[in-house]
């Protein structure tokens, strides 16, 4: 499939959202869907659909709608989904208890292999079926398994040394949750870094300007 | 202060960070930083900050830099967070507890009143000190107390009766963990979904796109 153009960061920011929409359909039962449709289900407009489609080559036939299959398959190869990734977790306190018990891994595309902690009383213990491994073997294993992601919980003042240890044992991501900006510039790979706050903060933001009005 | 320009949605989505980072700096003392050294702690480049500051009439300087505390003011008032507002949480499983226990509304200008849940064993007990009531008195809580806005981690498929019940109630903006996307344009409040899956996927295409290079 042919880039019409570089994708710009707002677009990029949507995908998985239409990912997210996209298998929910499919898991629905639904085959294809008009980019009318699809933007009333996600609050968006049509043509914004249609431009942001555009972007990577436009999936839709005119008069047909958008084929879901084949437009989940375009959307995840283009998030780089098909990869099967693995993943591991760092810090099983409450936060990473919380994921390995409900964040859905595999539908995300990764499978979660273990998590690592430094408390005995957790050691050895399964959350959602995950295991909880000592830290102190966390590098053999980096080592022997080679996984892609890592999945940051632990405290914040640890996070920054952490995640260097990580990138030299070939880490290729980090999904931050510790409150500490970490950026791709000084770790030379990508991080998401998680902050609820600035979604409870924007979200401040829009009831100021939505009552103002 | 005057508003130069609409503030696009791009700068609006920065605003809780540059706020996070300036309360950050405030606790640890420091009384004015340069667009350059608050660049560094960001990983974004000095000309972003300036160009952001510029959009809400620009906070600086020339020659002596952001005024930390002024600005944290200011931030704060365009993000509508000195008005105190109140916030309440229903469903307090896993996700909720994990909320209740871990999240520190208070740095995002809230206060949590108390939860609600269905699950008799659950109601009446505290966590991180928040109060779980019954479900069935949440209405008379809601015309008696006026909380601002309403923490959405119940069960998915309860999420839209709930959402549109709430703010029939009088709730003015939701926080929503359920999975279910909901929308000003149904509700008539801003509403803020949060999809961790959605952060994991585009950490996804960023290595995919940083390992292509």
């Amino acid at each position: 499939m042919e880039r019409k153009q570089e994708i710009s960061k707002a677009v990029v920011q949507r995908l998985p959202r239409y990912y997210r929409n996209i298998s929910e359909l499919k898991a629905e039962g639904v085959q294809r869907i008009s980019s009318r449709a699809l933007a009333a289900r996600m609050g968006l407009t049509a043509s914004q659909i249609r431009q942001d489609f555009n972007c990577f080559g436009g999936f839709g036939q005119q008069g047909y709608g958008y084929n879901v299959e084949k437009l989940m398959e375009e959307l995840g190869s283009i998030l780089g989904l098909p990869a099967g990734r693995t993943a591991i977790l760092i810090g099983a306190g409450n936060l990473g208890r919380a994921l390995l018990n409900n964040f859905d891994f595999t539908a995300s595309g990764f499978v979660l292999l273990c998590a690592f902690d430094a408390n005995p009383d957790i050691v050895g213990r399964r959350f959602g079926g995950h295991e909880v491994r000592p830290i102190d073997t966390l590098y053999t294993f980096l080592d022997q398994y080679k996984p892609d992601v890592a999945v940051l919980a632990l405290p914040r003042r640890l996070a920054p040394e952490m995640a260097r240890d990580l990138v030299d044992h070939g880490i290729c991501g980090l999904w931050n949750f510790t409150g500490e900006d970490l950026h791709l510039e000084g770790l030379g790979v990508p991080v998401e870094n998680v902050h609820l706050s600035d979604s409870l903060m924007t979200l401040c933001h829009l009831i100021h300007m939505h009552t103002k009005k």
